[in-house]
């Protein structure tokens, strides 16, 4: 497939009824939720036309949340290596319902979750939402990439602590974790008797150069402590067809949760949600692939125009998905960058604070959109720094 | 809109994924799940083609799910008359998520939840999933019709009561009950300080002569005590789009039922779900009359075939829906009916057992179907007792 067929104007994007276009003025190109641009893969559009034609919207058979799993069991091994167990996989509408349901159940009250600031803010929101103990392990800011920080962690594990919430490929840093990275998280996880919560939505994303490794595939001992989040929402930008999965390493995983929360009170993803999910995994490799060629050359240019004109802003290149976590503490801005962009460049990107108490002077760039939009967003932002400063 | 255009014919039905037609053997006619076979409504379409039209498959906005709120109180007020708050609407993928996460906060643990049995299967998988105590409140087969027997359930309440699940229009046996029968109910409500969860999915589809009265426009001591359950989805044929809604009749229920189960973790309804529920409920009205035409029909088919063939199957035409409740304990079958029409007929109809312990006799058999299909079920019914008996 060739990437112009990514291409998309900003009249089309504007007529989008979706949260990313809608939420900000007019004037104002938004640069924030985790959405994608680009036209829907065409393998997707004919599942949803097949179900129109066949006048299909009923419930959903058996058959076809059993092709779900199998299909996402058959991905992981395909391109990961891993075997999940067909027979421990719940579907579900959305990842959050499931990480709500995990943290609740596999960390008892007054309990300490473990997470890696900055994240994704509903990571912050789900542990002060159930009263859970935040054990916050920031990523380091290395020469090159963020790193996770093993012996931080090791001190701040104390006997409270019951429960990972892992995220990998981690959102807002796009670092994709290495082996000898994972094996050493691992190695603290079976000392301390963790659980491993392990949000790998953007696994699909990966850049050139970087592999994925799915957490539960490190080994026996591992899976069997760790659930596993996964959806074809991110990689095939459609989060809003909410159709998700959840794989539990062991039938006790399955149990605690289940036993809690009934499948049926977290519902099922609904018939479009499914046959969308099963022809990306099934047909929409060429569209993945052209959208990750678009993300690497995004990706290269933002980090062409940051190093011309911004050269002061802090920014390792994301190896997956399309977030550019940029530190803007160098530029003295005269208000909090995520205002001072909205206000002055136009461009609506997310507010670092909401990934961390101690990530005010950053933003998250969601670069996922035409190069002629993303040629603007870069410009806006750097002609609004140029006036202020 | 024209009846000839609901027409579908078999090979038409026998490619769809859906749980209808894919649950039995290929020879089997599928009269179970109530679903319907017609044709989706054009405005449902148009409204999921616009989605990949626009290329709108991202988070849906906050405007939209305003939308469906409002959408459902205008809805509410133009045909019922009742007015509900907008601000106590909570989206949600299904009803049975709701009446789950109702059932849960609603009424404490070991307390009684009232039950008019038969009733569709799940009230009772709650109940019991819950561990709550079941109070059965069963109707009673009038001349013409069931009724609701109030003085039994005045002696079957007791100290531990707390809540009555409420289905109205009533599945299976297809009751819209009246304003003096509400009335009855609400007077034992405000006796016995109970609160209500009221399923109300079926109120679009009254038959002519039949009125839907939502339980909470009896009056302000009512609405403050009622938790109404609706969606498009069975009107409009769409249950695997997964798009309902709950209304809270006061802030306290809501506030009980959200400190519990987090909104986050029901979930909200994908896009698909959203605007399809959208268009239906502003521009469906044509198809829906079409529908009902065609159900009256059917329903009038059903009597008559039953008059002449089945004259001793117990038979009460439903006054809503597409289901018809059918004693067959007086034809003296061979086998329990479902599985009777099952293996001598390849009929699928729904097990009466399920729908209560003491509705062995019985199967629902639902009527939504082309002329021709329910012809032929029918015929298939009538030839297998003849057979037998």
């Amino acid at each position: 497939m060739e990437r112009d067929r990514l291409e998309v104007t900003l009249a089309e994007l504007r007529r989008r009824r979706g949260s990313k276009w809608t939420a900000f003025a007019p004037d104002v190109l938004p640069a924030w939720v985790a959405d994608m641009d680009f036209p829907i893969a065409e393998p997707i559009k004919e599942a949803v036309l097949g179900v129109l034609e066949r006048n299909d919207a009923g419930y959903p058979g058996e058959a076809s949340l059993k092709e779900l799993g199998s299909a996402f069991a058959m991905r992981m091994s395909n391109r990961f290596g891993w075997e999940p167990d067909p027979r421990r996989i719940q579907p579900v509408g959305d990842l959050i319902q499931a990480m709500i349901a995990s943290v609740a159940t596999l960390c008892p009250a007054g309990g300490g979750v473990v997470i890696q600031t900055p994240i994704y803010p509903p990571f912050l929101q789900i542990v002060e939402m159930l009263g859970r103990h935040l054990v916050d392990n920031p990523l380091v800011a290395g020469a090159d990439r963020y790193e996770m920080d093993l012996d931080g962690l090791r001190e701040a594990i104390d006997d409270r602590t019951r429960l990972i919430l892992f995220c990998n490929p981690h959102n807002p840093t796009g670092r994709v974790f290495e082996r000898h990275e994972l094996e050493g998280l691992a190695a603290l996880v079976l000392e301390h008797d963790l659980i491993v919560v392990s949000d790998e939505v953007h696994s699909d994303l990966a850049h050139a150069g970087g592999t994925h490794i799915p957490f539960a595939s490190l080994g026996p001992e591992i899976a069997s402590r760790t659930v596993t989040l996964t959806a074809a929402t991110k990689a095939f930008n459609i989060a809003g067809l909410k159709c998700a999965l959840i794989h539990f390493g062991s039938k006790d995983l399955k149990d605690r949760q289940t036993s809690v929360f009934h499948p049926r009170l977290l519902g099922v993803p609904n018939v479009f949600g499914i046959e969308a999910t099963l022809a990306a995994w099934r047909d929409g490799e060429e569209w993945l692939a052209a959208v990750i060629e678009q993300l690497s050359a995004n990706r290269s240019r933002i980090a062409g125009f940051l190093g011309e004109h911004l050269p002061h802003v802090g920014f390792h290149p994301p190896e997956a998905s399309y977030l550019a976590w940029l530190d803007c503490g160098p530029l003295g801005l005269p208000s909090r960058p995520h205002e001072f962009f909205l206000s002055e460049a136009r461009v609506a990107l997310s507010d670092g604070r909401e990934f961390s108490a101690r990530s005010d002077p950053f933003v998250r760039l969601n670069f996922a959109t035409a190069p002629s939009v993303l040629e603007e967003i870069l410009e806006r932002m750097g002609a609004a720094v140029e006036r202020a400063t």
